[in-house]
């Protein structure tokens, strides 16, 4: 029998770590800050990514790759971006034993390689909207300490590039690309989140405006998932894309980029995960039901036959189940390493369960079982998946309720936040001396400005001027 | 009207650099020898890794993702292959304004730091086999000349590394994969190849057997387009990959690595290309077919309305079709664009053929046409899809077989080689020596040893000893 897990209430960081051990979904690297990244978990982000590039596609967008390699002086020619993204660059100087002109960057994020080329490709209205997108992994010499899936020197992400001929269709493709941050996270991995606009302090180095979706973790910090930014003319102007319009006048384009990451594998750790290890949401879980036979030495052969059986007409209806039909361990050491791991349903078949027709359904999230005849399983599992990522979903949506706390004043404000008790909703005076003096106080930041703009209901919570915003704060991974 | 694409016979190169750039294949990055993978290349690129992820996962590989740094140190450590890629290593040495303690390569291959982590994960036979792909992109900073797909000093790629116990189920799995490169080539493709073993002086470096898939080109130089190591106990020794066996004594692990690259598509525009353009093989083609739509003034909005009805009819059944329904172009225009572009099926819809309830399919490979009414299309367009790919592969075989000689003499040998008409089938002794003065003499090298081995027709082509083998010689990319 193996040692339990750290109790996910009590250690929060070294269940964290102990459950991406155990249930096999990371492994350290032998490069500081980097991870392997193990089948157990790149499933997940292969369902995410088969998620999302069908949405996306959907709406015309395009999968396209681009170098790793950004010569440094790309990164320079804009000086926000070039600032916010230098001082975490890993530099290449040599090729094979000769020492390269300039040295290259390994791209921290891609606008730069990748509008110099728009600005070949583009040269007419006709030409827009430019809507791509591509996969890839991106590097950030992070000099802070790492932690598996949430912040590693080497990660993978997604980054939607595209180039649109004004201001309004722009903000459309922003607002666009977030709402389908939100469904990936609210329908795919049961993750609820509030979107909202980041404040001048917090958006992306170049950025004009940045949307996000932040989710609430269990230790009551907050997880930027996914920003959808407006660059404005920006990088047009810096990178020379430009278009002629329809009135045969040139103008600078006007752009957007967008990104999630494989972080969104930890916050699915974080938020739906329990004493006895991970617990996969239903629709991205890889494999979505563990048949584990149940037998002695008389009935082994029959079992293991029915088993078998069962697991061909499970997988040729489309649900995606493992046999694990290994001898050397028993039906109780199985349940533990497929609860560790997270499969949302276990399949319970024995010798009773064969007399009569049946097998006893698992849930994972639950641990509530069910008995139900062969015959109906075909229907019955797609339907349970089904239930299951609704209550998943709805008990990770009264924990973001329940810990979002509507404060007036200081004293609550840093009661919550230094209490670690939850994400606070507050007005603030609009004004980055205030912003930046609660976060040196409280380490809390603005997580973001709802999309919906709430009404003030109190002065500002640091200066008590008159409020501005009513704005989520917290602190961050 | 655009000019015409050089002659695919008379100027084959610019041939090939003009029809990637025109058909928005690929263009060229800032960094020297990099390309950026356009949408239109991209997406053959994301059809082979949907074949090839069904095939493989279908036999229990799994898909992973390892950093891109590889420590110095790690590539020291197996001689053969440090050798084999030290010359062609991008090396970092910063990270952020900090000197690394230790200087990292960017993968030119993944066994060393794949292998590190084996070494942790193996412990037992029942950890056996271990099998495992990646998809990523690698890097090797080439001093010959590049070439779009074929030659850049980054590009993307499959690699599958496999843990066994012993050197039979190593070479199941080395000719397992051997075949799905033939088959993936063949069957997806429509590019027929000659399967075989690499001499010593050609297999990778640190293996004890390489396999390989060779395809030949319109210029008669052959190209390798997947290949599949025994890598033997050599990396196991150097990392420490030991296993427990069934008798309960240690031993060290064997090994596979396998692999293709985007030179494929490379491969696919050169075999099938022609002076209109690409022609691309139905299976890979990201788009089936494109509807341009035939009017004058008086008859547009009829034509439109029926041909986006049509549109929605095929998506609707899975036909990946395209509406061109831009106005700024004239039909001719638009059908040499889409020729350009390899298209497989054009399908013509103009007044007239609404009034008969018809289209007009136009194969892209010979430029037949066929009139098909409407109700038929969902079940023709399918069936002429797999006729196109029947008769290109067929086309491509007839190619390969009309550039094949068997040679008994090295004045043959060399008219073949040197005339560029072809491939060689040849006697040789098995001498490196010969190997080796063949090659300076020629600039051909052996692409391979049938797998079945054939019996030898005459003495060595070089040195008139007796021969051991019967090889296959051309010059290559």
């Amino acid at each position: 029998m193996v040692d339990k897990l750290p109790s996910k209430d009590k250690q929060f960081s070294e269940w964290y770590v102990e459950v991406i051990r155990r249930a096999q979904l990371a492994d350290y690297a032998p490069i500081q800050g980097c991870i392997v990244f193990m089948p157990n978990s790149y499933e997940i982000w292969e369902n995410i990514q088969t998620y999302f590039n069908k949405k996306i596609k959907a709406l015309g967008v395009r999968n396209c790759y681009f170098p790793m390699f950004i010569p440094e002086k790309f990164l320079k020619k804009e000086a926000d971006h070039f600032e916010g993204f230098t001082a975490e660059v890993a530099w290449i100087t040599h090729g094979g034993s000769s020492k390269l002109a300039e040295r290259l960057a390994i791209r921290p994020t891609s606008e730069t390689i990748m509008y110099n080329s728009y600005s070949d490709w583009v040269r007419s209205h006709r030409d827009l909207p430019l809507l791509l997108n591509q996969w890839c992994s991106v590097v950030r010499w992070e000099t802070k300490a790492t932690k598996p899936f949430l912040r590693t020197r080497e990660f993978l992400w997604q980054e939607g590039h595209t180039v649109h001929t004004n201001k309004e269709e722009t903000d459309k493709e922003v607002y666009t690309n977030l709402k389908l941050y939100k469904q990936l996270a609210e329908e795919l991995l049961a993750i609820p989140v509030v979107a909202g606009i980041k404040t001048d302090a917090e958006k992306f180095a170049g950025a004009l405006m940045t949307t996000t979706i932040e989710a609430l973790m269990p230790d009551c910090k907050a997880l930027q998932a996914g920003t959808s930014h407006n660059l404005g003319q920006h990088f047009a102007k810096v990178f020379d894309i430009k278009f002629i319009d329809e009135k045969e006048k040139e103008q600078y384009a006007w752009q957007a980029s967008w990104g999630f990451s494989t972080r969104l594998i930890g916050a699915v750790i974080m938020v739906h995960g329990d004493d006895k290890g991970l617990v996969l949401p239903p629709r991205v879980a890889p494999t979505k039901a563990v048949i584990v036979p149940i037998f002695f030495d008389d009935s082994k052969k029959k079992v293991l036959k029915e088993a078998s059986k069962l697991h061909k007409t499970l997988n040729d209806a489309g649900i995606i189940t493992h046999l694990d039909d290994r001898d050397i361990y028993t039906a109780g050491w199985k349940f533990n390493e497929w609860e560790l791991r997270g499969t949302p349903i276990r399949i319970e078949l024995g010798p009773k369960d064969i007399a009569k027709s049946q097998v006893v359904l698992v849930r994972r999230d639950t641990g509530e079982k069910e008995a139900v005849k062969l015959a109906k399983l075909e229907k019955r599992i797609p339907e349970l998946l089904e239930e299951i990522h609704a209550s998943m979903f709805k008990k990770a949506k009264k924990f973001l309720k329940d810990h979002t706390f509507e404060v007036k004043n200081y004293k609550d404000f840093t009661d919550v936040i230094t209490g670690k008790k939850g994400m606070v909703k507050a007005c603030w005076c609009g004004d980055a001396k205030c912003e930046d003096a609660i976060a040196k106080e409280t380490q809390a930041s603005i997580r973001c400005i709802p999309l919906k703009e709430e009404k003030a209901f109190s002065k500002c919570i640091h200066c008590n001027k008159k409020a501005k915003h009513v704005a989520y704060f917290a602190r961050a991974y």
